[in-house]
């Protein structure tokens, strides 16, 4: 089917252990899991944002529903943020807050087919949700797990970039952009800084309502951009001076930010990977005050590969309590697929580690025994069940991308020994049978080391 | 939604473990991942059995397509096979056979709602697929992995029972019933051997075709059973003088049966938990050799927690290439719903392994670093991030399943030290600030042991 990003295993294992880091880091940061169905009642899935997405989204029938002619009542999540808004109202009372979840599951959205764009995805959320209020320094976690997850992703450097709603708005009002209607589309013209002419940007923020004067001023400040903390909490202090009309909001919003900076160093988020960014907007109405994205430094082209923000209120269509949020999303799929493009992953070598050949059928039980062994030890083992001619086997265990082979011939046995090839290096060697899964174990953990710390 | 199985965090992470362990035994008897899409067309799915399944589809289509009143083009897999069949046949040049893949996702049916029975749920599979032909030896190595999945969830003991294809249809040939139908109508019969009266079955028996006389002795046959190696060889062997009209048939299964259960024992399957049940006939006509089926030996009214078989060929729909294969299949999330039903499970403690208290907001710069700290140690942390009373941070930790606290207050801080409180026994200790991760993971470790250990 077009759309969805099918993998052979050894794409499937780089991709399942990139799943696999970013779920280690998640829990790690103290975040529960959950999982939802992907199939909910359509009118649950459809309260919130009407236009685009809603469009966009499949719904789905049984059978009977079907051949009935009735309009179909469910449908398949299109995010995790409605199924988790639904979730938290529904559990309200039996879950601990601020409640801490991380949720990786698919997402299904019915996009015209189109390169790089899936239909079916993987995204890894994290929300921190609070009951009637939430701490601004839970802002600061986010980034804390952000620099956590790329760092052990291993895909280069990347910068965390932020910045506050409140102070866009107030800066915004100051210059005269009071609807909100026109600061959104001023906003988004601000987003597209990095990737639009100047004089597109200047006819879109003069379309807007803005001053070309103001206009001006908007770029020339949004553009100013330093890494580290010092650079931002200065460009954070800058800013009463500097727009003197923005107001309680702006300073509300500087205020703000500043202090998640400062939480973010406390927990250790290195300033080379923070920026304060005032360009970033984020183009989703619910953002309320902080908003992430992060880059790779070397790739630009690839946008955002983690983004979120802060939210009022997570689920105002399906409970009375206030829930007040902030959370992140990575979606991995597209991030996969993107960073296969770009070079910077290879399929992984097989699961399999070892596979034990067979020479002849009389040494099968040795050879079964072998294999159980090593299987009973943890190590990821194949045993070959039917002879074959010995360059055969080795050929396969050599394309499937298993590093590792175990012969055990007439001779070996007599000796209470067997041979242990390795095929990344070439190379075989004998040892003691009652030391062949302690002797493997090394042999995999070195060779892992190895590749790890290789280019 | 109703026909789902929500869990709340802490359940989530006990059926978390449960599929971490499947897919870790499966991985260590060398099988591959492979993922496939939730939603395949429509056409793909149906193409293999109609009736029953088909009414429980359920079809999907976009906003644009059912707006223009289109038929849904789309459907929601209703288990792995099928979309493993088009995957084999779709990759089927890009793949080393014999192919090993398991497969942990959901799968939907547009089941009506009952207790017990879900509408969306995890299937947990491994198949063997070989190209031209597959070896019977692939036959054993399923018990291998049904065993070693069993003993690690650690959910009571077990018996694989096995039986083949083969033997029941050369067996009800031998007693008169040539034709697929009336055989099929016995075996299912023959199916429900444990759970209807005698004189139920009887009946359908002979509305099958059966005679009385036929009927008794393939009951009395059908119901004898012992586990271990040496009674199914015994009995196996006896087939041919037992049913001389079995023909080759018969006694090709017997056969067959026989180097499995050889296998099985070479790959150390331990015999007690083996059994040659001949009343399993599993109800998938595509089966055409072993079959496999596991029950818990103190819940017999579970019924089946593993089921599979060796079939014929795997994707004849999909491709001209001839793919024979063998494999079992895991309902997971019906397992954990009638396991946590019979009280065999239990919610998990919290992922969450420490909290980090903040006694006064002072000290959050100190406390901030000791949660990065410890997270760089692999350890799971949550810190608190505004100061309360200490009861209540500790009441949170002690409700939310976190099992241990970390405490900084000015004393500790000016000895260079930090206390530690062990909420699972209620004990406080110092320990060096230096030395507290490594004294964290010992804990947490020796936690993690003890209650392993415990009924």
């Amino acid at each position: 089917m077009p759309g969805v990003l099918e993998l052979l295993p050894r794409e499937q294992i780089a991709f399942q252990r990139m799943l696999d880091t970013i779920r280690r880091v998640y829990e790690r940061h103290g975040f529960l899991p959950i999982e939802t169905p992907a199939i909910e009642l359509a009118e649950v899935l459809l309260t919130k944002s009407g236009g685009e997405t809603e469009r966009q989204v499949y719904f789905v029938q049984s059978t009977g529903a079907l051949e009935q002619g009735h309009a179909p009542e469910l449908a398949l999540r299109f995010d995790l943020t409605v199924p988790l808004a639904r979730y938290v109202a529904e559990h309200e009372h039996e879950l601990h807050f601020p409640f801490r979840r991380y949720q990786i599951q698919r997402v299904y959205r019915g996009e015209r087919a189109q390169r790089g764009r899936f239909r079916e995805f993987y995204q890894c959320d994290i929300d921190i949700v609070g009951k009637d209020r939430l701490s601004i320094r839970h802002d600061a976690e986010m980034p804390a797990v952000i620099h956590a997850v790329f760092e052990e992703l291993a895909i280069g450097p990347f910068t965390i970039r932020l910045n506050h709603r409140k102070i866009l708005k107030g800066v915004l009002a100051g210059l005269g952009l009071i609807e909100t209607a026109a600061q959104s589309a001023a906003l988004r013209a601000l987003d597209k800084l990095d990737k639009k002419p100047r004089d597109e940007l200047l006819a879109e923020l003069s379309a807007a309502g803005l001053s070309a004067a103001a206009s001006e001023t908007l770029l020339a400040w949004a553009v100013e951009r330093s890494p580290g903390y010092e650079a931002a909490q200065a460009m954070l202090s800058a800013l009463p001076e500097r727009f003197p009309a923005g107001g309680a909001l702006m300073r509300a919003g500087a205020e703000e930010l500043a202090e998640v900076f400062a939480c973010m160093a406390e927990l250790g988020v290195p300033g080379h990977r923070v920026m304060l960014d005032f360009s970033i907007a984020r183009g989703l109405d619910y953002y309320t005050g902080t908003v992430y994205e992060t880059t790779l430094d070397a790739h630009p082209e690839i946008g955002s590969i983690c983004s979120g923000g802060r939210y009022e209120d997570l689920a105002s269509h399906y409970t009375r309590s206030r829930l007040p949020g902030v959370g992140i999303s990575i979606g991995a799929t597209r991030l996969f697929w993107q960073l296969r493009e770009a070079g910077l992953i290879r399929a992984a070598e097989s699961t399999v580690e070892v596979l034990v050949c067979l020479l002849e059928d009389a040494l099968r039980p040795t050879s079964l025994a072998l294999a159980s062994e090593l299987r009973a030890a943890g190590i990821a083992t194949e045993a070959v069940l039917e002879p074959r001619k010995l360059a055969k086997q080795l050929q396969y265990a050599d394309r499937a991308g298993i590093p590792f082979a175990v012969l055990v011939g007439e001779d070996e046995l007599a000796r209470g020994e067997v041979s242990v090839r390795d095929l990344l290096r070439g190379e075989q060697f004998r040892v003691a049978r009652s030391e062949l899964a302690a002797t493997l174990r090394v042999e995999i953990e070195q060779g892992r080391a190895l590749r790890r710390g290789s280019p």
